[in-house]
């Protein structure tokens, strides 16, 4: 069978990407536990893998919503295949993919969260009813149904992967310590209008921050609440940078300002 | 823990659906195989279940295609934890679920495909190459690369649920003898079609057909290559009903003329 490899080979290898001519200063990224926070905050759909009667790993979709302190709970029914199966291992496993756009499938984050499904507690109860409607209003069509229950995943190991070529485990203390990154909403929308309105000042970010001066063109690639993935375009061929917003924003209102403020000292290094 | 049960409770029970008054012939049905291979017919992207080290079952997303057969074709890769686990244990499932539309998750259509995989012979690379770009166009830039292999699904157990309340096990022998109905593509537009533009129709349907000739209202809920589902209200309550076409729709464009023709004949039984 196959074995580990690290990189992706391409048949006939691929171009290396130019390297910085100038020293670039590190810059700040989100850690795993962020990215998947900022993942978990716009889903409310999982796909919630079991263990069936023969140990077969078995999917099924799964509404879920996430209490306080980021545990995931799911409100099931009696009659569900996965219930059954829960009933008798409570080993599980949930998959949360962001929402489907245009372009390749494995171009999406998505996390998997493994651990070990319980019943929900009385006590816990309404804040678990709280956080599933929260994420699925529509479940107040069942959640007080006698045959609904409300159960906790207990997470034990959490993968990320935040499309090609980024991946990680995340611990469970950094999921749990992390916030979800206030930008992330409006990251798509923000990527295109800087890349669209602003290409000159992308451009001059490009060639003071990610140590490539003699860049012909950037775009950005990604944005969050730290900085911007820049793709660039050098005669010597083509490279991936980071520039640092100088301080992280906040709050998503802030986020204009610290382009302008990133773009302003380009300017001015340039 | 929950036992088992086999319809949901609502708090209170729910009011018992109207009885027809009269005696309704029965209606042929999609097969589970036929719905499984309808949900199939349109997807690219599954959630692969599988067992991590520690014998937790693990979600990822798994484009896939599907070759003549039925049989379900991966292309992973060798760096992917879904791989590291199926060359473990091969035990796993494809999640499967209908495109996302607004309202409530569980509503959508899903099956669950639960088998075994295996690496593709070279045999079989050809078709398993093309099934997989067929259903995934973008897969052309990676599925050449060293590190990823075909794998096919040989599946023991098929799981459908079809929406809130329809839900069945579909044997192996009716997945492999059944085929796609040709209508599916279109069945949510014509849905609406019907029940904006032919409500006086839909109405003479349910009143002829269902058994339910006082109705006062009536809409089609589902549509299907043998008929149509119906949502009827009457004097006495509210009933589910359906109303067969005269002949199964074998081709998508024969749909108009089966609803017509349904039409036509409800008018002269009225």
């Amino acid at each position: 069978m196959t074995t580990k490899v690290t990189n992706h080979q391409p048949p006939g290898g691929g171009a290396a990407p130019a390297r910085p001519l100038t020293d670039v200063a590190p810059t700040r990224q989100a850690t795993p536990g962020e990215e998947v926070r900022s993942l978990l905050a716009g889903a409310t759909t999982a796909a919630l893998a079991t263990l069936d009667e023969g140990g077969h790993p078995f999917g099924s979709v799964a509404p879920f919503g996430i209490v306080a302190d980021g545990t995931p709970v799911l409100c099931i029914s009696g009659m569900a295949e996965h219930t059954y199966n829960l009933d008798r291992d409570p080993r599980a496993s949930l998959l949360v993919v962001e929402a489907p756009r245009p372009g390749d499938p494995l171009a999406l984050g998505r996390v998997t969260l493994v651990g070990t499904v319980e019943l929900v507690s009385e006590a816990g109860r309404d804040e678990a009813r709280a956080a599933y409607l929260a994420a699925n209003p529509g479940g107040i069509g069942y959640v007080d149904f006698g045959d609904f229950t409300f159960r906790r995943l207990v997470v034990e190991r959490i993968r990320w992967v935040g499309g090609f070529g980024r991946m990680a485990w995340c611990t469970v203390e950094d999921y749990n310590a992390a916030e979800a990154d206030p930008t992330r909403p409006v990251a798509a929308s923000a990527v295109a209008h800087l890349n669209t309105d602003h290409a000159a000042a992308v451009l001059a970010i490009a060639r003071v921050f990610t140590g490539h001066p003699d860049a012909t063109a950037a775009v950005v690639d990604r944005l969050d609440r730290y900085g911007l993935d820049l793709v660039v375009d050098t005669p010597r061929g083509q490279a991936m940078g980071r520039a640092a917003f100088v301080k992280p924003v906040a709050h998503v209102d802030e986020l204009r300002a610290a382009s302008v403020e990133l773009t302003r000292r380009a300017r001015k290094l340039a």
